[in-house]
């Protein structure tokens, strides 16, 4: 798999095209990964080339939105109007010591003093930050049973450094509704407002679903998942990936709630992918 | 795999033993299966042998609950009592003719023509019956949109004719949350009572857990499942198995319900069988 540098050199060169906002974000561990995102990605915004590739001038008219009719989309559909992406730097901490340590090789403490300069350097930048808290509702070294004030309480912190949004991850996938609704009512009462948190769930024991719609009657919106429930977490032994993005989706529609999603096509990329990723 | 007859010789030869009741369900297609398993059951019963096998007798007593020391079960702990498994009848039928045509090659209405001598033979031995509605949320030939009142009609003919329970099948995994929700509405309605249901959902498209929540708060306490999430239905293309009992029990488990399942032991059991099943 491509490193990190490279991905981001190969969206910014190649940017997809989308008829819908696209957020990409790049996950930083310290103010080193924060230096090589910035060298590559202010190369090609103070170059004059913005991330958003113009598209070649219409001969018949400059003006209304741009038009989806870049040579480097083979697949472009000539009507469809495209947005330019954006980009986001995410940061990770943890709710539990041992597993900071494993993951990140500092203590949660300490994570937070690694995010200052990139709260900094973002804010100055216009770069969002959104921070990840992980094993938040299970640690595979310290069990089930994570305290959800300890959660709400990196949540305030993380918000009042700067971050733009938190994203409650259940890395471990041992969360359950009962579970999941004590946290969302824990992270309420500490005062982190709903709108400002979006949950992260594994399906490694089959409830991501369940929680998810439990997290929906708690006023979340913001999910994250995984096209083919790719995905896992190589410091959390046995656990796999995230919530298939096909199911979130196929529930969220079935609950009346929309989404923007095309979920023929997602199935389609799902079956694609996950034919590619290995022997399955 | 073996056939049902060899199944039902190999059950009532080396019954399992198990310190809460094992119910074992037939599936009869028509009255030549019951036919089949009646030779087979009453030839056991009837030569003065039960299905349960009796223990041998203790040297020091012979009052109190059989003790599990049958030398059948090597891995019998001999303090467990064990209770005697019973065997119930299974007949099937769905809610759409184009799949009852497919599933059992007649009409929805000769199906249950088809019933009546199994009823009524079952009756007279005291076996129970249990009868099937695939299905019930969506249709491969028919599509998702199934009429609730159908279910419920069948559901009502089925009880009026002497079945003891309904099992309410999600066949294709169509189901959702708020069409699991409309479908038991309708069969309160209709005047079925929630306690001659159980719902069975497959989780082909990643549902079935949600929908079983949904169920839960209907009042349905009885669900099926399959250890592992094995299964299918040859007549559904692209189905894939029943909702895994894993998940399920530990759903029910993280409600705060009782189900008297050891889910250390259900996960062994899952993880054994999946392997032996192929090269997953």
């Amino acid at each position: 798999m491509a490193n990190s540098a490279e991905i981001l050199e190969h969206v910014l060169n190649n940017t997809p095209q989308s008829p819908h906002p696209i957020t990409y974000q790049w996950l930083l561990p310290n103010v080193r990964g924060l230096d090589n995102f910035l060298a590559l990605w202010q190369a090609r915004t103070q170059s004059g080339q913005d991330a958003y590739p113009t598209p070649p001038p219409s001969p018949g008219t400059n003006e209304g939105p741009p038009l989806n009719t870049s040579s480097q989309d083979a697949n472009a559909t000539p009507s469809a109007t495209s947005s330019p992406p954006s980009h986001e730097l995410s940061i990770f901490t943890a709710a539990t010591e041992s597993f900071t340590q494993k993951n990140t090789n500092c203590s949660i403490a300490e994570s937070l003093t690694r995010f200052e300069p990139i709260m900094t350097r973002g804010k100055e930048l216009n770069l969002k930050v959104r921070a990840y808290i992980s094993v938040a509702l299970g640690c595979p070294y310290e069990g089930p049973n994570v305290d959800a004030r300890k959660v709400a309480d990196l949540a305030v912190s993380l918000l009042e450094m700067g971050a733009d949004e938190i994203s409650v991850a259940d890395t471990t996938g041992m969360g359950t509704a009962p579970k999941t609704a004590e946290l969302l009512k824990t992270l309420n009462a500490a005062g982190v407002d709903k709108t400002d948190l979006a949950l992260h769930f594994h399906d490694t024991y089959g409830q991501a679903l369940v929680n998810s719609v439990v997290a929906l009657e708690h006023g979340i919106r913001t999910f994250d998942a995984a096209v083919g429930g790719l995905g896992g977490c190589p410091f959390s032994p046995g656990a796999t990936g995230n919530v298939a993005t096909e199911d979130l989706v196929h529930c969220l529609h079935s609950l009346g709630l929309k989404t923007g999603v095309d979920i023929e096509m997602l199935a389609e990329i799902g079956e694609w992918i996950s034919g590619s990723w290995g022997g399955e």
